[in-house]
């Protein structure tokens, strides 16, 4: 398999830290047009639409020199005609030397990775995976605060649901960081994540279910999600207990001068417009900061500049095992995608997952 | 806030003068691939299709040297998540140096002006400002006719709806144009516009409810427009009327060898295909100037190009003052987009207005 | 009519033999971005989505070292508001150098290719030609076996609907090549095209119900196509005869190692996925060959390179007259646009047939 990332847990600590600091490197050249991948066409392969997202990494392309050819709305692709996602890649790789792909199904990276010629980058597998988001959340804490071992870190809002929050969490403990969760009851960080990142990396967790409960002042960093009124089983519950997760004036008053208010946006009103101005917001400076890390991943993928290690395992926590297993997750890539091999992971903890979604056995098998 | 443009009325008569001379020189260099904008990207940011629109931006920056990011397709935007304008651009502005926004708002383009930290170029916010298309129709008569000072312009066509016919008036006004106005009787230029043209500029300005009836000999230039049935109470009106606001072969004869008919196109069939062929029907040259204009105006903006006193007031007609209105226009910005302050602005004839689509205080106050 | 590429018909055997000559020399060339396409802009106007087609021939001007503006997008069109095709196009002439039109009517980029002041290419109009598709199918057999005349080519599937795979009888006949038709009873290549490609090329054409029944070992290329449900009277009947189509191992154990299997995808369930690993399996490289085809025609048509007798007439096989009728295929882009002239040619054999679609009297005629 050609170099790609499909999962931040593909690539180590040291080629996390060798990416920032050549985005470093990039973010110090402005908004000058290098000659880096002159050669160079990037395939944005959106099967969702996410402009955000899909401009950010044109704009990396275009600003290292290369060119972009683009697929910005599902309803315009060849999938409408039934042709497989394996396919496709098949075909766009002759096309473009790099492909970031978007698609509504999970383990859909995985899947375009294995049979594509050129690196895939996974811009976001259905609720599973998006990696360069993680990136980029990291890269804010690592340029502005200065490190990410040992910072201190409160995930707030809904820390159930949704990949965003879950990989960084993972990227957070790999890095030896602390981390405060506030959450509304039922929508707390799983459990499991918990323990295997208790347990794993030695990090602390603590959990809070009000901002007026949590130590902020203790926080390098406030990392504020949405909440959405369709994760309550009561939607007007969420209104009773929303203003216990919205960060105001008042939750600034408790930050540090030099802590940061981080946010992956679009956001709805859990950041109160009034502190756009506040040196420490620093989500819109989080977004412009996809720039210089899309454009470092893209060169290190690429193989334009060499960042050591970048794939030595972390973990090693798991083999792969074929076995004659079907993944009943309906969201799952592989129902989805006939000629594609059924795949079954068996990790060091014994549980059997599907190789593309992940999903345990218990959902698995049939 | 940063250079922009909003409204035509943002710019000075010197800037639009300043921004034809160079217009002219890129014109003259045909369709080389300039090098002057090789650092900078462009964002189409286009919440309403329009095809031809922003391909002339794209193919202006593109022959300026520099680069495009593009979102042609409302569906596919972050919007659908309901993010603000203003979110939107904050972000976009890391990514491009410079927004084309089309939006169907009244007052967008000004929303994103004041959040954006890049150049905003309006291509177009609703019913209300479409400033670009003036300056192409303006640079059209400058160039074929050699001046705009004391030409003859009529203007054919529904001349109450559109905001592409009354930019252009006023646009001709401030040049010290004449106006031959053809329209069907109840859609003529509204008569506050043409008392604010008459008093503020000293221009003449004769009405006729026919083509036969105005003295077309007169004319340097000719502008027509679509005359669309939704604009007539009983659509059949419409019919009856339809052949007297046709330009055919008739028509020609009565204008000067040396005049020309322009277009802002689509046109539907009030051009007859037959004119196509005459050196005068100057729509599709119209067209192509579209390109030219809009990179000297992006290479102004960007401060690659200095055009002397871009900025300075014509009018000096009104002040902005903070006040407690909102907008009860149902198409403007602020009704949309939270988090935007409320302002009203106080005109030198004491109308008060919203500081976002301009619509009056009787329509503004609660 | 500026040089364009409408149908297969319109370019001489030795001007496709020197665009393959030319894309040789680019396909030699691998992934570097050239400077011979330096000052030119390709737009791509897609009124029916084809992302791959799009894709392909956007890849192919960047890799000239042009560039790309495209309409992707047929709902974000001008033509929603009316514009006719021969507007739009002489409007893009002013944006691009090239354009390259995807239209569902019949005969659009004939009428396209009358009105442009730059070169048309037809991706696709409808169900009538798609030339480029063509040239591609032409240059995998060319480079792969190493020659066109005298080759044998097995063509496998519906060949009765399809412009692909007429247009590539028509190609192979002009070459001297042999063709073995295997298609399902009423699938059959229509005996019209089977009596003019016979008379006027003097070649060989052998038909056969089942793959089974094909001399397979004595192909150079298996063409596989399609079959489409909705094509079968009874879809039931389609399910009792598909298996005889499949291209399986068994048809490969009796093909020649050094022959090839050629599909113009996407492909649904007539190629196994099994056989992608076979080396003869060459319909991935076919579609990577999409793009130094595309940078041959794409310098040619621009005079960047000279292909000498590129528009040699092959056949003078028809005149053109004027004449009063109106086109009564109700997919000919005569009934969607005003303002184009109505045109019949009468061919050497007689018929009278639309200047546009090219269907015949019987059904032209009012």
């Amino acid at each position: 398999m050609i170099n790609s990332l499909i999962s931040i847990r593909d690539i180590s600590n040291a080629g996390i830290l060798g990416l920032f600091e050549l985005a470093q490197e990039y973010n110090a050249q402005g908004r000058k047009r290098l000659d880096v991948a002159h050669n160079a066409i990037i395939a944005t392969l959106f099967y969702e639409p996410s402009t955000r997202t899909r401009m950010s990494f044109e704009a990396a392309m275009l600003r290292l020199g290369g060119q972009v050819i683009s697929m910005a709305d599902p309803g315009a692709s060849s999938a409408v005609k039934g042709e497989t996602l394996a396919d496709t890649v098949r075909i766009v790789e002759s096309y473009a030397d790099i492909i970031a792909l978007r698609h509504p199904r999970e383990g859909a990276a995985q899947v375009a990775a294995e049979h594509a010629g050129v690196p895939i980058i996974n811009a976001g597998d259905g609720a599973r995976e998006h990696p360069t988001q993680t990136l980029v959340d990291l890269y804010t804490i690592y340029r502005e605060i200065g490190r990410l071992e040992g910072v201190t870190v409160a995930l707030c809002g809904d820390l159930k649901h949704g990949r965003t929050v879950h990989s960084l969490a993972q990227g957070l403990a790999r890095f030896g960081a602390h981390m405060i969760c506030v959450a509304p009851p039922g929508l707390e960080l799983p459990p499991a994540l918990v323990a295997t990142l208790t347990q794993n990396f030695g990090v602390n967790i603590d959990s809070f279910s009000t901002l007026d409960a949590a130590p902020l002042g203790d926080c390098d960093a406030l990392y504020v999600t949405r909440l959405q009124k369709e994760r309550f089983a009561d939607p007007a519950e969420l209104e009773k207990v929303r203003h216990s997760y919205v960060v105001s004036h008042d939750s600034l008053t408790r930050l540090r001068t030099n802590a940061i208010i981080l946010h992956p946006l679009p956001r709805v009103d859990e950041l109160d417009f009034a502190l756009d101005g506040d040196p420490r917001a620093a989500y819109f400076r989080q977004a412009a900061y996809g720039v210089p890390v899309r454009m470092a991943l893209i060169s290190a993928l690429l193989g334009l500049r060499d960042i050591a290690n970048l794939y030595e395992t972390v973990h090693g926590e798991w083999g792969r095992y074929p076995r004659l297993y079907n993944c009943e997750n309906a969201r799952c890539i592989i129902n989805a995608e006939p000629g594609i091999p059924i795949r079954t992971e068996v990790r060091k903890d014994g549980t059997r997952r599907c190789g593309y979604c992940e999903k345990m056995e218990a959902a698995c098998q049939r």
